[in-house]
């Protein structure tokens, strides 16, 4: 590989290219001694600290809007745990460290368990690692890591963005992002589009360059060392899309353009943005702060103010997700090699029916209140057998329409089968890449093969897709993919009837189908299926 | 689920009745008190209680035979391990523990980075353990664990069963193996085909049950609770099949019957057994004992060992497949969320080229030196790119034939455009099935989506089989499927053209096709193809 082109893993298209500013590297570990002459001072400064930080994150975040708000807002909250705080205090007073080592201890215990976990919990580990570093330097009265205030148009470079640096972002002053890790589902990748700034992620050697400029192509991936006196190429990409709110293509097909949301605010920036709907309603923040299962009424209360935006409209609910990767204490999930290969999702039902059915019952009452046209779906579905277990219990708890997730390869090819158990099934592209392709979501060296631009994914995919045709029921698409404009083109194509994304990204969507014939959409599909790697799909599919 | 009906995968055909008999669980831990009086004296025990352990596997070990005799010597050599002693001495004479203690904890502590290994490694633990058991039970000089000796015929009942206990089974006196724990891969379910007993492991809940007596059948999975004083019924399988060592169906059409080797001692067992070939060298024997990488020296001369039987014949030798689940210190692997998703396989020569160009100096070197027809393939391929790669560095080292296993799902998914770029595919249905069920191997709870039954495994090899005759190039098999003989008809149908298997295996698959026609195996395909689930698949093969 030369040293003046590298190449990642493209997140957000456009191209831009301009002088690098680097972020800078967190700090180091804070020494643990010597011991502080008073603990209880020194104990009592870390309350403060973390107040201080929660503060500014807050203000930021009234800077941001939508998700980018709702990220600082929760890291916010991160910095003010009052665990966080307590255990910080615990080492300072028993164990006599110094207080910024404490807070940094404290957080790693936490950081390290959310890692351990896997899945959606680990890509939140950059978070808490985020406060840490502030507290700290707050503690230590140094300027925090992160983002410099930029004075010119840049390209930025880092290891990997915090979704504060991110958020905070002056979109006018950021060229293009390009990070040595992430995956395509990092914060970097959603806030990127979100913001539509060029972005590559996953560019391995990215840190040991000492390029003064650099060309990044969003596109394809590719990233350029050129020259630092050539001059600024701001990014080549759509501006804010015009949408009438109305998912169809421009002949008329109809493609539900829907939300996926996980909380409250997200249910209302969703509906702000403009859903017809919710494709995946993700259950897991009612159990993640509760130390016990959430009682039914806690449980239908929680599901109500997440569906009241969407009286009258579609809400698909997905049944909890959980398991050795998104562990639940009440679970008792064994530890086990492999948690992504494990017994989660719908597979820890099976021992567990009284929990599956107790969120049942919460659902369907939480449905009868709210007016949602709610649906049911469940998660790491294998076979048609288990499809049809799902569906039986759904039924019997009173809900009209029961759905699986195709995220295991298996399922995409048994998809007749299962289609013929359920009324509709919906695709999660990034638990499906990552097992077709067996490459961790969360591992940066294997980011590539999680394209969801890879023709063997779509292949995948369009099996979905004819099966759907072939039993004249709907088939969704609710991961990453669905939030790429061009991509949801080609999904459109491949037989999609619906696409379900961040907020962020809905009226780019939306204003990209209505742009387009389904006859577009399957010369698309067509060029991306036939294309013998990600690039050439993507490239394929633009020009067709 | 009613008590008086289990399920679990069968491994190993055939139906069998008759009275339980249970295995002993191992030995508890020995307690780290009280200090021995003389540790000089209690460490000396160690040693000699190793050996008289290894001496009396070494005797079973000549009462066996065939692949049952190599495991009993394997795990014989276990036992006389100076590492394993060397560490137990240590632990009493510094650490004071009692020498049954400090056995007990050495074992351990190799069985825990066998385990973390995961993959081929971590089936092994339960053959350290049994050795551990062995010689604590020596130490204390109490009965050792395991299989009591049978008086009557009976059903064998246990959690999971070490090669010591299967190996030493008196086949007259065993109706059937039914195991709590285990996989199609375990040695159980190995060794019971070898033997010809029926088999049936993962059966969850099987330990509480009380059942005096059980109906076992090997073919669907079904363990039935009957009458104790009903009369026995003995195993309804094939003896020991006539073969003529030339793999065809009876209507001449050829299937090469290959063996699967990883030490000279297996490729002498596989050209007795008959095989044709070799369809899957694993080269891991010659890196796992080395403390660095071996140098390209001793690597040609381990694998001209192992080639040595097999002059003018083919031998397809897979190149290192090592990564953070089966760890080689030289590598360095970083520590991964989920190793089986991680860099392993050819993943590891992205960023090793050198060490994969060192293997393939030596491997081609070794073909000139035995005269065998050398073919090299790689392991965990996702992508064309990945394949045209690898063919690349290995046309490049003077070896003429490169080829790819097809072990991800995504590989299948491509076939045609790797079958474009290589000589030749081979199918690792263990692997493959992992990924496309996202179900680890290792792990008994998800063991049932591991069935190479199951129809969308069978659905995804149809497509590997479609692109090889649309190129005209092999297709092999090498994961425990093709040691099936009613399995191995359906892989003809689907359009492989090699099967290779464990030496025990080879005689019984011969026969089996010699026994049938393409056109019998092309319909018990169709059947299997279409089945909703893998035991109506079975029984769709069986009656087509």
């Amino acid at each position: 590989m030369s040293e003046t082109r590298l190449s990642g893993v493209a997140v957000s298209p456009g191209r831009a290219s301009g002088p690098v500013v680097r972020v800078a590297e967190p700090l180091g570990e804070p020494p643990s001694t010597p011991k502080p002459e008073d603990p209880q001072a020194d104990a009592a400064r870390i309350a403060p600290a973390t107040r201080a930080v929660a503060a500014r994150l807050e203000a930021l975040s009234e800077k941001a809007s939508g998700e980018a708000a709702t990220i600082l807002l929760t890291t916010a909250a991160m910095a003010a745990d009052p665990a966080l705080v307590s255990e910080a205090e615990r080492l300072v007073l028993q164990e006599g460290k110094p207080a910024a080592r404490a807070v940094c201890e404290s957080a790693n215990v936490f950081a390290q368990t959310l890692a351990a976990a896997g899945g959606y919990l680990a890509e939140r580990v950059r978070d808490i690692e985020d406060v840490r570093d502030r507290v700290v330097a707050e503690l230590l009265g140094v300027e925090p890591p992160g983002v410099p205030e930029l004075t010119s148009p840049s390209v930025l470079v880092a290891r990997d963005l915090a979704p504060a640096d991110t958020a905070g972002l002056d979109r006018e002053r950021v060229l293009a992002l390009v990070t040595e890790e992430g995956g395509p589902t990092s914060h970097t990748a959603i806030l990127a589009r979100a913001l539509g700034i060029p972005a590559v992620v996953a560019v391995r050697g990215l840190l040991t360059t000492d390029a003064k400029a650099l060309l990044v192509d969003g596109d394809t991936g590719q990233v350029e060392v050129v020259d630092p006196d050539a001059p600024v190429l701001t990014a080549v990409v759509a501006g804010p899309a015009e949408w009438n709110g109305v998912g169809t293509t421009s002949d008329g097909h109809w493609v539900k353009v829907l939300g996926n949301v996980g909380s409250p605010a997200d249910a209302r920036a969703a509906a702000d943005a403009g859903a017809e709907g919710v494709g995946l309603f993700r259950t897991e923040f009612c159990y993640l702060d509760a130390p016990a299962e959430p009682s039914v009424d806690e449980q239908r209360a929680a599901y109500a103010a997440v569906l009241a935006p969407f009286a009258g409209k579609q809400v698909i609910v997905r049944t909890l997700d959980a398991g050795a990767d998104k562990p639940l204490a009440f679970l008792s999930p064994e530890e086990e090699p492999n948690p992504a290969l494990g017994v989660r999702g719908l597979r820890v039902a099976f021992d567990r029916r009284d929990v599956l059915d107790r969120q049942l019952e919460a659902i369907a009452g939480a449905a009868g209140e709210s007016g949602a046209e709610v649906s049911v779906m469940a998660p790491m579905v294998a076979t048609a057998e288990e499809a049809a277990w799902f569906a039986e219990r759904v039924r019997a708890a009173g809900i009209a329409r029961a759905g699986v997730m195709i995220e295991i390869p298996a399922a995409a090819l048994s998809a007749r089968e299962i289609l013929e158990a359920v009324d509709f099934v919906s695709i999660g592209t990034n638990d499906l890449a990552q097992y077709t392709f067996a490459a961790d979501r969360q591992l940066g060296a294997v980011a590539k093969l999680n394209d969801p631009w890879q023709p063997a994914l779509l292949r995948l995919i369009k099996l979905v897709g004819d099966a759907a045709r072939a039993t004249g029921k709907p088939v969704g698409v609710c991961g990453e993919a669905a939030a790429d404009p061009l991509l949801a083109r080609v999904l459109t194509g491949l037989g999609v009837t619906s696409l379900s994304m961040n907020a962020a990204a809905i009226r780019a969507v939306g204003a990209g189908l209505a742009a387009t014939t389904l006859a577009q959409c399957e010369a698309a599909a067509a060029a991306a299926l036939a294309a013998p790697d990600p690039a050439t799909a993507r490239e394929g599919a633009r020009e067709s």
